[in-house]
């Protein structure tokens, strides 16, 4: 079979960049002196042993992050950093990641590398096994898996070339050229993206030192890899499964998995079920970590796997045993080389690239980044690869320290906006906690729909669909829609015995103006009933005249066809959030405001308010910058200032009359303020209303009032898919993880 | 206490119009002839024992029509209107409601008569006693029960006034003085709403007959009152629960509820419970059957009611027995005059007038309605009394004749659009329907939101809430959301293992040009995600260019933010309402079309079409009018036709290429149609949605291929609110009666 002339065809072509991808990232947990770190790891993590994302490997220190399968470089860096997000942000404080492949300092006793502490006993002695057999030192390398996959819609194309072959055997066929190729080529790899060209302290106890420095140790024969006599042949699957099962029982191997290669061929679960399933896709295990990169691996470097792979497929090869031994020793000997110096293989690597802009070309790939003409300047100038950058700044200073000033800069941009989750910024606040929750606790989650805040989540066996981090199944579809209609609700609610606002719903002026005996010796609000962000309401706090009415109700029906007017209920507002019947935080929210020293304007009092990290905009950040707008400008001239004044010690001023956070107000949690049986009556309303999660908002004038006390609070509203975020990052108080109650709520499982 | 002085307080005149009304009408079921139905009470209105609006009265033919309590004579008439639809519509065909409150001619032998047929042996019993102690004939008479109620914060602010006395008092006290002022007064309704001038054959077969025409037989002492030594007094509730009590131990009435008065004072479910709760409304008992209101009473009237009652406690009283007294005997003479004749209390009637003008003035009351002028001009002209009205009809022919056309004409009324519900037209389709069929089977029903279609039904001690006739409880928050996203619903079908068409989602034009290769080989479908009527959707049968794929995205992006691509799936598109996993309908959907007979023009052909009942405009007919428009025009065009040509026999022309019924498309029942197994398949897709209701669009090129066979069928998306009024009254094809359906799934208790 031409692979070549296949990929050419014209409904195979424009196919040929579809694929999936997956990485694992090993890295070993670290302190900010860089050493080992001496924690175990984290039990936030929940379990490993069934963590899809957080696992640990050989060491209980050694992280192994690992990303879901995804349909793009862009989707899997996506993943990739929210789970380095996750990683960082729930590791003791001040522990970070080992930015390299080669290990830290090691212990001079070996035996002070601690195995990872698993609960299957058949792991704990694998490990034992490989700690034996090749010592501690060398599993402590890291690196990164890389899995690649063909898409379907490509393979099924290639396919149509060659209908005749069943197709499980077609694809394996294809896999079987690119291991093949890859492993004839790979040293191109190792030469690029070599990045282990010292070691730290100890690492060569046990194993004659190399002279360093190197391109990479891990890739070289001082890397972790099988002894000698461990041969297996590529020529076809039969015969790579036939002599892997061979060296198992023969002893050379412990069991199948203990073959180690830079490329693993994968299907089922284990190495002997790829006869039945046929090659599914591939994993290169040679990717040393990146230093350079945030989370050691990046699109750009996907994306040249990716064109490298097709390019296996694309080019010749031999089926011979040489062939792949050739690879082979290509790529020991390039491991083992200078970082500043030329390779032996210069000439077959311009070739590789030239083969490589000629495909590109050929097939018209639509490629976004610029790794050609970076990997062929590379081959120019050995001093751009990856090992040859490290060791620069290592020469520096030292490897070590610009490790450790790697991974201190690593681990403070994870923290530097820490209600955000890398990779998903673009979705909302609450969707970005829970999904960093669920990430953390090892729920699988599926973006559905990314701009419709849409996941899926699967844990213990059961999926669950979240919209907007708390739409779930455990709301009836009736209930939100009685809590978007104002009307609705409070109806619902007065028949159930909670106190609402007196008042009455209108579709037109002159009804409402007929109406107006009704409200004419008293406080009242009007305003449309479908509000938003506290648009078109007037509140009138002693009754008014007719004429304030009409006008009232005009500015209100500008916004909406409805109008409520209802009786004004004088007293604080809260939002009691409830899940499940449980009153789970409680906030109040304060208009806009600053707080004056007697020295500072108020502009610069707000510029000041505004450096919180919490504050930004477009509802992306907890709180929201406060604003110095006309709306401002006319509360402050109310209270006799301006911007420019300058405020009393200890005097609050208003920039807002509403108590919006979207309009800079401050959150502050009352929880633990509010009397329990205010919570109780937020709860039963809840429950009133048939309500699983809600956020409502009760008027209280005095909360040493007992509950029960005809007046002691009014119901204005509830909501049905209540902001979570600005509880758990509030302005002042304390933090509510409601997104990790949604989560337990979801999935009582949960550890 | 001067209530007159306090009606006019500041605080309490605005409300005076506040309060509540409800209606009972009696009517007996007749025949075309206007003979007494021989039919049994219709088992269609489920089980009369506990039916809300629907029971039977003393026979078997006498109909009970019953309102909910409603706020205002608008509401009070929107809910008599519905109830009497459903009533006509349930009745065997050519059964009408007698429009008089005199019955029609009634058999020779009493005992033809035939009683109520209720389940309850005490409730058969009484009837029983009923029949025996004044006989069947006057049990047949007909009237109005007009309940009535001061609003609640009218009332609160009268008893302001007088806040020492307890408030249920002062509730009673009301209700005394109006109740004694009515029964002194009250003969000023008979005069003006009497309407019972003329006996039918057979009435009095057990008494003298009276001298005819009067006023009113029913209000006279040839009605059905208690026998002459029943005397009750007023002065208070204590004395009249007094004398009630002792009338029933002396045995001259066989208990409480046999005691009949032109109002009744009510409180609690019986008489005696009056003592604990107090009066909290009062009913009255007097008014006739209005023959020329379709509905045997109006708005009008009710408001007029309200005003006199309201007058009744503004005017002066005397707490005598004999004030009551003097009212029963005015009331028997006025109801024994001629129609024709003015009454002899005219200065009585002219000074009750004149105060209640007053009265409105003094206290600004906002009055629709001209019933002042109205009732003025009755007391100086009998003839345009409602006895004098209906006397000089049955003049011209006879009252027969009358009450048989007039039966006739509201029969008709209730038939000519069936698909609407009087009172409730401006709802949707579907929640109309729904309405009807509550109301048939009993279960209350409560408008929470007339304009958002939002419904609280009430059933067999169970409460549920529905809006747009079938969002219901029974579906969980997030199915819906799922399936407003196209992409989702794709998504989680695609998992489950059905088929959907492959395709794409883009956030812009760059992104889904890029993504051309994998569509520019095969048919597709571009359309904005989400779509609405058709909009903005473009479809490639045949693999198109990539500037008319460029095209056609610019009319998708220029409809929504997000655009799909998907392949275009060949076939017919099917509707399939799924309801608790079960298929309860399938809908073919044919675009707006004639069918030529060699004769007609295009523009003839559609305005006979337009013709069907069922055509209308705004979604509140089954069917819309096919429209004469430019995109009509432009395919006919495509036909090679104009709105003139004449279209040859047999063919079928086009006006719309889209099969949406909202354009004039046909909807054809397909339900017996379709085979089970893409029934079960439908029904399975829904399933794995996690859907209870919803509607799925399947595409099916062959019918006679099995579902099972890969490419059979493809799921275009699935309905969280599908349209129920389509299935109910179809184009063509069976109907399917949807809305019970929902109704039944909601209560399955229903019988």
């Amino acid at each position: 079979m031409d692979f070549k002339v296949m990929l050419q065809q014209a409904n195979v072509a424009p196919l040929a960049l579809s694929a999936r991808f997956g990485v694992e990232r090993e890295g070993q947990r670290v302190d900010s002196t860089g050493s080992l770190a001496k924690s175990p790891h984290p039990t936030t993590f929940g379990n490993r042993n069934y963590h899809p994302y957080i696992q640990t490997d050989f060491a209980e220190t050694q992280l192994e992050l690992i990303t879901p399968v995804t349909n793009s470089p862009a989707e899997l860096m996506q993943w990739l950093a929210a789970i380095h997000d996750v990683a960082y942000r729930s590791l003791p404080e001040q522990e970070a990641l080992w930015p390299l492949s080669m290990p830290p300092a090691l212990p001079e006793n070996e035996c002070e590398i601690k195995l990872a502490e698993l609960d299957a006993f058949e792991d704990v002695l694998y490990r034992r096994y490989l700690a034996r057999e090749y010592g501690r030192r060398k599993q402590m390398v890291s690196g990164i898996h890389f899995n690649f996959e063909f898409g379907a819609d490509l393979m099924q194309a290639l396919h149509g070339q060659e209908p005749t072959l069943p197709f499980q055997d077609f694809q394996t066929e294809v896999y079987m050229k690119v291991a093949r190729n890859y492993l004839r080529y790979h040293w191109l790899i190792t030469y690029l993206y070599g990045a282990a060209p010292i070691s730290e302290a100890n690492y060569f106890m046990d194993q004659p030192a190399s002279v360093e420095p190197l391109r990479s140790i891990r890739n070289s024969k001082y890397g972790y890899r099988n002894h000698e006599d461990v041969k297996v042949s590529y020529g076809s699957l039969e015969q790579y499964l036939a002599d892997i099962a061979k060296l198992v029982e023969t002893g050379k191997l412990s069991e199948d998995k203990e073959y180690y290669a830079p490329l693993r061929l994968r299907g089922g679960k284990r190495v002997q079920d790829l006869k039945q399933s046929g090659i599914r896709y591939i994993e290169l295990r040679d990717i040393d970590i990146q230093p350079f990169e945030r989370y050691g691996f990046s699109a750009k470097q996907a994306e040249f796997l990716q064109v490298f792979l097709l390019l296996m497929l694309w080019l010749p090869e031999e089926e011979t045993p040489e062939w792949v031994a050739q690879g082979a020793g290509q790529n020991d000997a390039v491991a083992l080389e200078h970082p500043y110096a030329k390779t032996a293989y210069q000439a077959e690597g311009e070739w590789l690239l030239a083969e490589m802009q000629q495909m590109m070309e050929e097939l018209h790939l639509p490629l976004v980044s610029d790794f050609l003409s970076w990997s062929q300047a590379c081959l120019q100038d050995p001093t751009l690869t990856v090992a040859a950058q490290l060791l620069a700044k290592a020469e520096a200073s030292s490897q070590k320290a610009v490790a450790i000033q790697l991974a201190e800069e690593y681990r403070h941009l994870a923290w530097e906006k820490p209600y955000q989750l890398a990779g998903f910024t673009d979705m909302e606040l609450s969707t970005q906690i829970l999904l960093f929750d669920a990430i953390q606790k090892g729920v699988k989650g599926t973006i559905l729909d990314q701009a419709d805040q849409f996941l899926q989540l699967d844990f213990a066996g059961r999926r669950e669909y979240v919209k907007n981090a708390n739409m779930t199944s455990k709301d009836s579809y009736v209930v939100p829609l009685m809590m978007a209609n104002k009307t609705v609700t409070k109806k619902v609610l007065q028949q159930a015995g909670f106190p609402v606002p007196a008042g009455g719903e209108y579709d037109d002026i002159a009804s409402a103006l007929r109406a107006f005996p009704h409200y004419q010796n008293r406080a009242i609000v009007v305003k449309p009933k479908s509000t938003n962000y506290g648009l078109g309401i007037s509140i009138f706090k002693e009754p008014t005249t007719l004429a304030n009415y009409e006008q009232a109700l005009n500015i209100a029906f500008s916004e909406d066809s409805a109008v409520l007017v209802e009786e004004f209920l004088p007293g604080t507002e809260y939002r009691f959030f409830v899940l499940d019947g449980q009153v789970k935080g409680i906030m109040l929210r304060v208009p806009a405001n600053v707080v004056g020293d007697g020295q500072h304007s108020v502009r610069e009092l707000v510029a000041q308010k505004n450096q919180d990290p919490l504050r930004g905009t477009h509802h992306r950040s907890p709180l929201e910058l406060i604003q110095l707008g006309p709306i401002e400008e006319l509360m402050l001239a109310e209270q006799g200032y301006t911007f420019d004044s300058v405020v009393p010690t200890g005097v609050t001023v208003y920039l807002r009359e509403n108590s919006n956070v979207s309009t800079g107000g401050d959150s502050i949690d009352m929880t633990d303020e509010i009397p329990q049986d205010y919570q109780a009556a937020a709860a039963a309303a809840v429950n009133a209303l048939g309500a699983k999660i809600s956020g409502i908002d009760l008027i209280i004038p005095d909360l040493t009032v007992p509950a029960k006390t005809p007046g002691a609070y009014g119901i204005i509203e509830a909501n049905f898919n209540p902001a979570m975020h600005m509880h758990v990052y509030p302005y002042a108080g304390k933090s509510r993880r409601l997104t990790m109650a949604v989560l337990k709520y979801l999935f009582p499982e949960i550890e």
